[in-house]
């Protein structure tokens, strides 16, 4: 029997899972060689019409963010950029499997080295693609993975993590990966356990055996190959914890959060798209506490009336609870093309409403569009990356200058409250330079790699990038005891809120209001239920 | 008569300059085509030649800084894999000129895309090669700037600095640019004013008419052109003042720095490569509060010899007075071949003492060299970048574990005081978890690029990037007046510490001890003394 062998990473997605291994890097495809160049180019339409029509398939079982990148995957398979140099190769004589992998290989690694996150992360999909269609061509004979298994290899495809069958359990364990991934994100909106950035501890070597059962730990993120009897033991025992506070947390979710000691705390959700909230019961949560606009500035510059209508929407939705949206905070890692710019530290760079302010034109679209929805619902607009209060008094006065002409036009518009996220450090540092904002929500992830000086998507770091950290915590307490003293309301939206280990630091800092994922209220509500304050 | 027309910018190198401008990308190159590709190859040998006879010549009469671009520039020249594609278009039949512009145009192109701000700025190196060739090889015709201009365009080439002659005063003034290119540092240390990074203020377009008179302030980085009447008095007794500060400032060089109601305050030197000391009479300062050890690491990883040798020159010209060694704080913006990796934001990545903990086979070299080194003076060491204690713990009991080993060995050395940076807003918000370290020393420009979140070196957010935000200025203050309480020596060695507008606001924060560049001693000297604290 083999020595155990840990690896330890990052968390994508919480959860347990004891299972075999399936080797994600194993896939051999056979492909049969045509007679002709015309046969093999007919052969590779066939295989991108089938992979078309695959993904087409798994849309109508997906939905929000899965059915996102379903629809990218298929837009990218209709592209003639993308084919073309494999068609081309196929006519001067390449077999169909040999040009298609390479024309796809070059696009992935053009992706791969991009010096954006946002681009490298799309290198998985393209992958994707690329084997969708190899598979296609050799008719399938792709392995599929048992039920219960461990998905282990370098990166994992969108589409095998839609198609695997999830029901048994199981869980994901990656070398490279990202949190930030289409397939983290859709894990966690799943449950199913996820680390990425795995690396082996202490002496050894990467495991060339990967046989035997293996225990993933996606609460803390490690994994053990060929454990031990104890290892077993001990990791039951955890796992059968965390399944017993998941199960609990189900009972919470429709009750008011209140701590042990009968404290209200405010529990409001974060989302990103206004498909968001068609799964959301509003009786379940106080408001949507971060409506990110990024979303709507995907691949084009949205127009007026496409932001209105999207804002109108998740107002309508809330009725009469609050609705804070805000500004685009493109850059750092969300690049727009048209809007953005390379830089080499985007985080700290031109970004959130430094960049609104450099581009007033495509700012005043936006801010009109929030004026004319804010009459539909009780909207609360925040500014994201403000650094110094000039910024906050610049954007305050466009919103002002647009209801100005708003109502020389005749249009209905209504100025919503105007509040600031505290993620730069300085806004935390000097809390009181910022007292004419309506209202404070601190961004815990940015605000904790600012304070570490550890980007957040940087695996090598992220052993600094603690929002439990004393320095963090500190600055936590200081901005609330602060709104506190002057009635300025403080809330929270960061990653943090809804993780039930950091949730009791947060409540002992003196935050009464958290905004969380919609997939982890029930557990926040029930992590709240636990402390004492 | 023109409009006047404003254009703001950074200032590299401050100081005050009214002249004509020189349009610095109006180069015409006349090349008169040869015979046949034997007579284009033997013309461009023989440009080659004459370029490089050109900054050997130059290196004669250069020093420190300037030497070391041009022995870049000529080890350029002297390599085949930059000549190889000109020579091989001049076979296929392409006349010298276009063949080496195209060819160094490719190199140049290479090095703009990089994503690493020390590449980007090597580019400007690069096309200053290529003017020289093509300059050689079309047998001269630059026009060469008149006695006082202010050289105006994109960027400009550091042999362009290096031959023009300053004395009858000039500046620069650069649309593009970056404070920490090579020609900024020469400015810098020949008290060039120059401005980088120009944009038009307000209405208008770039500048079209150069004729006439401008006015370059490069204490607060702008340019008038056709300035009115009164611009030009009111630039002429900014100009004076500045004038009679620095002259004034001269004689404080040689005396200990008091404030103006007698409170001494502590002067040290921040350097960069033991030669620096040679120009440096140690009586006119208290020490050297930063030695920076990244040069050492510029080409191959220095072994211990060439670092003890290092060490031990500048320990022994500073006597008695202490000497701060900085362990190597590579990463950032100071990529080292075969040490530090690419990454999305690498000033927010594994740099400083994060690569050397993770990277222990190249850290306990360094250690060994200044265990060794210790016992040639009163050396301190510094660890950059420390985030968390753990951080300081382990890096102490590395120094230990080689002392052991060293004194096992029967090497002499000692264990010199074990201080660290405070640049991690971490560590300044919560400066009671790092009490075990010896001193503290605080980096000035990545604390305050960290607590606004805005590169040091991204001129589109500069205007964040101040060290006197009240932000910045709280922490500095907390930091020190925990010091005191402590009797944990604090000192800072940021660029603020030698910036006169920024010395009074850190003497109010209660700092005693900077540490400047040697060409602002007498400069922060005199602002020292103009202080009443």
């Amino acid at each position: 029997m083999s020595e155990p062998l840990r690896l330890q990473g990052i968390s994508a997605s919480a959860g347990y899972a004891e299972g075999p291994l399936f080797d994600l890097d194993r896939i051999a495809i056979a492909y049969a060689c045509k007679e002709n160049a015309d046969d093999e180019k007919a052969a590779l339409e066939t295989a991108i019409a089938i992979a078309t029509g695959r993904l087409a398939a798994l849309i109508k079982v997906a939905d929000g963010d899965a059915a996102d990148i379903l629809e990218f995957q298929i837009a990218m398979l209709g592209d003639d950029a993308l084919s073309g140099p494999a068609f081309a190769a196929i006519a001067s004589g390449h077999p169909a499997d040999a040009a298609w992998r390479q024309a796809l290989d070059a696009e992935i690694a053009g992706y791969e080295t991009s010096d954006q996150d946002y681009f490298r992360a799309r290198a998985a999909d393209i992958r994707d693609i690329r084997d969708q269609v190899l598979r296609a061509l050799a008719e399938d004979g792709e392995v599929q993975a048992p039920a219960g298994a461990i998905l282990y290899g370098e990166d994992i495809a969108p589409t095998r993590f839609l198609e695997t069958d999830w029901s048994g359990g199981g869980g994901i364990a990656l070398k490279a990966g990202s949190t930030a991934s289409h397939v983290a994100m859709l894990a966690r909106s799943r449950g199913v356990p996820m680390v990425v950035g795995l690396r082996v501890v202490g002496p050894g070597n990467s495991p060339a055996n990967l046989a035997g059962i293996a225990l993933l730990d996606a609460e803390h993120g490690g994994i053990v190959l060929s454990p031990s009897k104890a290892e077993i033991d001990a990791f039951r025992r955890s796992s059968s914890s965390f399944a017993a506070r998941r199960d609990r947390a189900g009972i919470f979710l429709t009750r008011p959060a209140v701590t042990r000691t009968g404290v209200a705390v405010r529990v409001q959700v974060n989302i990103a798209d206004p498909s968001d909230v068609d799964g959301i019961d509003i009786a379940t949560c106080d408001g949507v506490g971060l409506m990110r606009t990024e979303f709507l500035f995907g691949k084009t510059l949205p127009d007026e009336e496409t932001q209105y209508r999207a804002y109108r929407k998740v107002l309508e939705w809330a009725g009469e609870k609050p609705v804070t949206i805000r500004t685009v905070d493109a850059g750092g890692d969300k690049p727009v093309p048209g809007f953005t710019v390379a830089e080499g530290n985007p985080f700290l760079g031109l970004r959130g409403i430094r960049l609104s302010l450099a581009r007033p034109e495509v700012f005043r679209v936006q801010i009109r569009a929030l004026l004319r929805a804010a009459i539909h619902g009780s909207l609360k607009v925040m500014f994201p990356m403000i650094a110094i209060v000039e910024e906050y008094r610049q954007a305050a006065a466009m919103f002002a200058e647009e209801q100005v002409a708003l109502a020389a036009r005749g249009v209905p518009q209504k100025m919503p409250p105007l509040g600031i996220m505290v993620e730069v450090p300085s806004v935390a540092i000097v809390p009181e330079a910022f007292a004419e904002a309506a209202f404070f929500s601190i961004g815990s992830n940015d605000l904790t790699q600012y304070v570490m000086a550890a980007a957040r998507d940087n695996t090598a770091v992220a052993h600094l990038n603690s929002v439990r950290h004393p320095a963090v915590l500190r600055l936590v307490a200081a901005v609330t005891a602060f709104g506190m003293r002057e009635a300025i309301p403080v809330s929270l939206c960061g990653d943090a809120g809804g993780d039930p280990a950091a949730i009791p630091s947060l409540l002992e800092a003196g935050l009464r209001d958290l905004s969380v994922a919609p997939a982890q209220l029930a557990m926040a509500k029930a992590a709240i239920a636990d402390v004492s304050v």
